[in-house]
């Protein structure tokens, strides 16, 4: 059920004589009032399910997003090809310790892209890291042969949460490869999360250019396994680890990125583009990882139309592939692009979760960046009020016009590394009206960026 | 378990040379490291629960709460003893419609202070209104005899949820009380929830001086059971609405707030008050409303002894009893403030929820609002952003010192009425950065107030 849109919306036949602050104020009413977003989330969460490259539930989801922009009435909606790597878990993750004698089993996840463990599982003696360098320094004599158990906790201090995270992604990232080239025959990472709770946390390993036989299976326990396991080793230093996991890289697949597109009525050469990623990992249903960027890059399209709001530059919503284990989409959707050249002066990308929008991370020159921070007062009725030089996202990184703006969509961050690549990122841990608040933050933006341009 | 703490504090025996920016860092610090309002709002909500005024809960939280600030090593801490009204929820409400001979059940509760039905239900056919004019222009000829339905939601478009429910609460809290002067049999209140779910909310309900005889019993009806009773009405006008609701108004009974202090070193007789209310309403376990405002509160004077920081001015903070239907503790407060001569500078209020924190809002003259708006660059590393004029809270509201600040601690608010007043305000709703967050935006704003004054 929904309300009923009983507020009066600004008649748009007199568009050109509405004022920022009321075409603002007409597009959050829209997302409030009247948004698909959470509709959207809802099936693809729910119905679909998680959407990790080259999984079932990830060509779900480009036909299901390709049906749902195909009903907005855009200029054109298709589809891009791109060959996805396919990883697969295999069965349920198995580890403990033995401890004189006694079991103690802990909650573990193969990571994203790992080797398998030998079909018997791997036991060993387990030494504890807190970063690479404590790693090197033991060197190959203490590491070979054993588990490496990575244990740096993230930050509580860093107030935004994705740099406590990016001060520590290091141990999974790359935890493996550093370890293995030691002799190691295994890793444990303590999982990227803040809280203290019983969730393992996936998220992509990288064995860069080692020899395959160098290549060690590596797993995340959650924050709760990974300090009773440190007390544990603190106890007894030579205690028996085992983990098991029967995860796969197969053959690539054919996949997709999922496009629509509103042509623009004055500069259609011109291209401002907006997008999430459409896959996921495999633990949860990706509801804010990043289901949500997805369904809020779909209502900004929407917004305009709705709104009978016809841009003046081309407007795009790209839903790129396998931003989790290889950027093939991202990459892609910049092959493409450039082989057609195209000119993009704007992207906007939304991948740091569903939660309430604070602001932006703003990725260009000094003039545009105070062009953006001009219009803050804009965005103070929304609560809007972070403007910062920053990284803008993952996808629409390799995009390279001559002369472009990249934002990212800046939500509270606080929650976000509780449900991160992990079992509990589900549509129940989404607020409808955050991510409303979500997209109408971008649409506005887009718009001010499509009516004032680029400096 | 908990992190250990291996950040460097600042060494505070050299506390005067510390910076404002410094010493705020070590504010968040502490709160994010070592901050125990997590552990105490678990041990409020989840060893003793809910926290109705006069309820064996509210009384064990009184002990509770003493003796924890007992172990603080503050000045004093202390009981102020207050009478608080008791009313009880009585066995579990029951409500439905009879539509053409079907049964169709509802979700519902009695509003806060509501009398009971007769002991078998009220009957009766049922009227929908969205608003008191709609009520009044009915008059008494179409109300008489009827169950009166109010039912309209809470506007969207506001983004300070806070508004929405302002403009809303009337339906709630006087329903009752107009429907029964023009004769009505009972009320029934769409929930104040923005979000469509099957959870009623409770809240107070006031008769104001009508007579006994025309108090009419009152419950709410959760936001998905407003919407079908509403389309059920529609098709029938003239089904007939059962609710059954055994509630009761007992004696006052003896309460406390709870007190602690730490004796300013240079103007002890200027007094800086921190607080929250310890009561709930009873159906979840007042984990945002408000025992995140009394765990905060506590932090706050837990962190000046952590960091070893003397105040000036007399700092308190004050856990406030009945806050939910009765403003007793805080009028008691007052009272006895007043009876004692005491000078209050400044007053601090959390009672929003523990979600993140966005701001203040701020009640005071223009100087003091201008003063607090100067420290804003102090806060904007921790995206405390909104500095804005408004209320405060109920529980400082009565304090009548003749120069006095009052301010409210501003969170998120999008999250706030999905939980407030009903069976899903738990524990496992609030995070624990944003909680600690909060008590570290507390602390800072008492720290700057303490340190330079009011003017």
């Amino acid at each position: 059920m929904k309300f009923k849109l009983i507020f009066l919306l600004i008649p748009f036949c007199a568009m050109s004589q509405v004022s920022d602050e009321q075409m603002l104020r007409s597009i959050y009413n829209n997302n409030l009032n009247q948004g698909s977003c959470y509709q959207w989330l809802e099936q693809l969460s729910n119905s679909i399910g998680s959407r990790l490259s080259g999984s079932e539930g990830a060509e779900k989801a480009v036909v299901y997003t390709k049906s749902e922009l195909d009903k907005l009435g855009l200029t054109r909606v298709y589809l891009q090809e791109v060959l996805v790597p396919k990883w697969v878990r295999g069965s349920k993750e198995e580890a403990h310790a033995i401890d004189n004698g006694n079991k103690i089993s802990f909650p573990i996840c193969a990571l994203g892209g790992s080797v398998a463990t030998p079909q018997n599982g791997v036991s060993s003696n387990i030494i504890e890291v807190k970063s690479m360098e404590e790693l090197n320094q033991l060197g190959k004599e203490k590491v070979k042969g054993k588990i490496v158990f990575f244990n740096r906790p993230m930050n509580p201090e860093f107030i935004e949460t994705f740099k406590a995270y990016g001060s520590c992604v290091d141990q999974r990232s790359s935890g493996a490869k550093e370890a293995g080239k030691l002799g190691a025959v295994g890793v444990i990472v303590r999982s990227m999360n803040l809280r203290l709770d019983d969730l393992p946390h996936t998220g992509v390993t990288n064995y860069g250019d080692i020899l395959a036989s160098e290549k060690i299976p590596a797993a995340a326990i959650s924050t709760n396994g990974a300090e009773s396991l440190s007390a544990l080793l603190k106890k007894n230093p030579s205690l028996t680890f085992y983990f098991k996991q029967s995860c796969q890289i197969l053959d690539d697949v054919k996949s997709y990125n999922v496009v629509g597109e509103i042509k623009g009525s004055e500069n259609p050469q011109k291209i401002i583009v907006v997008g999430g990623h459409l896959d996921s990992w495999d633990l949860g249903d990706g509801s804010h990882d990043d289901g949500a960027g997805c369904v809020q890059s779909m209502q900004v399209l929407a917004n305009f139309k709705q709104l009978n709001y016809q841009p003046k530059n081309t407007l795009r919503v790209v839903l790129f592939m396998n931003e989790e284990n290889g950027t093939r989409g991202g990459l892609k959707y910049e092959e493409l692009s450039a082989s057609n050249g195209e000119n993009h002066i704007f992207a906007l990308e939304s991948d740091s979760g569903g939660f309430s929008p604070r602001g932006f991370s703003i990725d260009s020159d000094e003039a545009n960046f105070n062009q953006i921070v001009s219009w803050k007062e804009l965005f103070e009725p929304y609560l809007i009020h972070k403007f910062v030089k920053g990284h803008s996202g993952v996808d629409i990184g390799p995009l390279q016009s001559k002369h472009i703006v990249k934002v990212g969509l800046q939500p509270d961050s606080q929650r976000y590394f509780d449900h991160h690549h992990a079992s509990n990122d589900t549509f129940d841990a989404v607020n409808k009206r955050e991510l409303e608040l979500g997209a109408a933050t971008m649409t506005s933006l887009i718009y001010l960026i499509d009516k004032y341009g680029i400096q």
